[in-house]
């Protein structure tokens, strides 16, 4: 429909349109006629242009320039994190675009932050919303089995930051979904934390073996629930919208002055008395329910990891459902670096409307590994 | 300039752009006017969509749908690929767009079948022309040396073929493009033929000697010079507008009832008597020492591939300046599909605006080699 093989003329577009204000215009448009009239201007843009014109914006134009990061490098990382996943995993190449709106409407990502197309698409910003409409899309053709799908590829963000502040305009983003249908039965979740600190453990091992100019040190596992931060907040009476406010911030400590440990190792019980106090018993055993599960085996098999359950994590506040994820971990320097993050978030309940479904997303950045945790030799 | 940190306000186009001809409007705003207007237009679509809305994008529009292979089979294609490039080389890893136009205005690609963003950009539609803007840039800061760079990157397209030809919305290109200043030094074309040539054959025995799976037979490259093709139209007086119409088209013949073989042995002469009636003696002896150069050491290396000049090739006709090369193979059904072609192309020369530069493109589809040449096991 949004690509039908008969284009529609762009004069009974424009027949339609010209009111005067091309903003209002364009606005109601609907979606194949704003796609004619844009590839229309476009080719008729172009006409005018000349190489010179094409040469001034490859280089003024920040999104158009190559990484600095010799692509087979992402191809060695890609190697050393599918190296593994099960033979039966799906790892799935995904289009460089993706239906306009896709992140806006699940992911928070303003559609300003993202590149919009002439057709209907926007440029891939993050794989994992086009994953879980995949899943979505598998949902609704019957399939209920539990899905998880990995993919790399290069995300394009159109924020403008800093240029110190080591966020580029694109990257390769290392990303998993999983999706399952809730059955009551807790293990699934931690069946899905479980398959996403695999990935992220076991390829960040087969890297380091691999590559002996990487440094990492103190990799640490860190699982927080958002319904147990939502509890402490209305216990301590916390304002809700400041501490969204300061979601991002990294400086900002919203157990600031009372006297919970902000991370418990995973199985210790906290005392009773606090626990009580704050009225977070109940969620905080299912917490280390869910997280003994995803992180029993691991545990085991990497005993240089630390693991625990961090109370203080605000930073999914507003993304993720209740269960999240980060691997972080400290390069030569000594500086800590959030490596990989994830957790429950309701996309495919909301592209399903089916109240049984979950989902658990996560990714990593591979420049930032990259550039922060291997070293020149 | 084109993404200046200070963003026009919106306002501000619109006072201008109120004629009443939203198409006329469009077309005349200047490219960070335009970003602006359409960056709001999408902000504001995007408003009023519905999980539901990108569900049915995503299952309905032909560009958003991932690929049907593996994403660790393309892994294992690069690897082996980039397996034999030297260490020193420049594996590149483009961003997902490019400057817009860039397609349209070298490559003869219609604005209307790429993809062209809300942000001056288009997705990758050819990383060809990207890599050469890249060697342009660097001859402008200076650079003299020959410079080659090699990608493998995912590129899409918006022709609408038919659904059984083959041809994908988005597919995977692993493209060379090498650059050299002419200083009147035959070997420096031979030498980047060369590199082209022996990045593909190195790529294609890598690969099947890893996957037992891969089944290939009867490769060949065949060496051709548009000068040479020109000057028998000329000679044989033939219209050069049907033969640029029948271009791509297959079963045209352009020596048909001709008595000149279609395919020349590298290093062999064809009959001198017939050479002068057809005025090709001085072209033919030059092809034949470019081809001489490129292929010498292939040709001992890979016993197994023939190598030709081809007379009759018309389909770069439009595209490459002179020399071009295309390797074709048979798969195992006994069907021959070409595999990789590139050639000369003028367009660092127009970039750079600068006579003495020289570029060689060339690129290889990565989904079908995949599909027609690797069988299931």
């Amino acid at each position: 429909m949004l690509d039908s093989k008969k284009q529609i003329p762009l004069k009974s577009v424009l027949d339609k349109t010209s009111s005067g204000d091309i903003f209002k215009d364009m606005s109601r448009l609907s979606s194949p006629k704003l796609q004619t009239l844009l590839i229309n201007v476009f080719a008729k843009r172009v006409e005018s242009m000349s190489p010179s014109d094409v040469l001034r914006q490859y280089k003024e134009n920040r999104f158009v320039q190559p990484s600095k990061v010799d692509q087979r490098l992402f191809n060695v990382v890609d190697t050393a994190f599918f190296k593994n996943v099960d033979e039966s995993a799906e790892v799935i190449e995904l289009s460089p675009v993706a239906p306009v709106g896709a992140n806006s409407i699940f992911a928070g990502i303003h559609q300003n932050n993202v590149i919009s197309t002439v057709r209907n698409t926007e440029v891939m910003a993050d794989t994992v919303t086009t994953m879980a409409l995949e899943c979505a899309t598998r949902r609704q053709l019957g399939n209920v089995d539990p899905i998880t799908l990995y993919t790399s590829q290069r995300e394009i963000r159109a924020q403008k930051y800093e240029d110190d502040s080591g966020y580029l305009p694109h990257f390769q983003g290392m990303s998993v979904v999983s999706s399952y249908v809730f059955d009551g039965d807790e293990p699934s979740l931690s069946n899905a934390l479980k398959e996403h600190l695999s990935f992220y453990l076991n390829g960040l091992k087969e890297l380091s073996d691999k590559m002996e100019n990487m440094h990492m040190s103190d990799i640490h596992v860190e699982i927080s629930s958002m319904r147990l931060l939502h509890s402490l907040i209305r216990t301590l009476n916390l304002d809700l919208e400041h501490v969204k406010e300061n979601a991002r911030n990294e400086n900002f400590d919203v157990l600031a002055g009372i006297d919970l440990p902000k991370n418990i190792n995973i199985g210790d019980t906290i005392d009773g008395k606090i626990s009580r106090e704050y009225k977070i018993t109940k969620i905080l055993d299912y917490v280390q329910n869910i997280a003994e599960g995803a992180t029993k085996e691991l545990r085991e098999k990497f005993p240089h990891v630390s693991f625990s359950i961090g109370l203080d994590r605000v930073v999914g506040m507003g993304y993720y459902q209740d269960m999240s994820y980060q691997i972080t971990a400290k390069n030569k320097q000594g500086t800590k670096f959030q490596i990989a993050s994830g957790g429950e978030v309701d996309w495919v309940k909301q592209l399903t409307q089916s109240k049984k479904e979950r989902c658990v997303a996560g990714g990593m950045g591979v420049e930032l590994l990259l550039t922060q945790f291997l070293l020149k030799k």
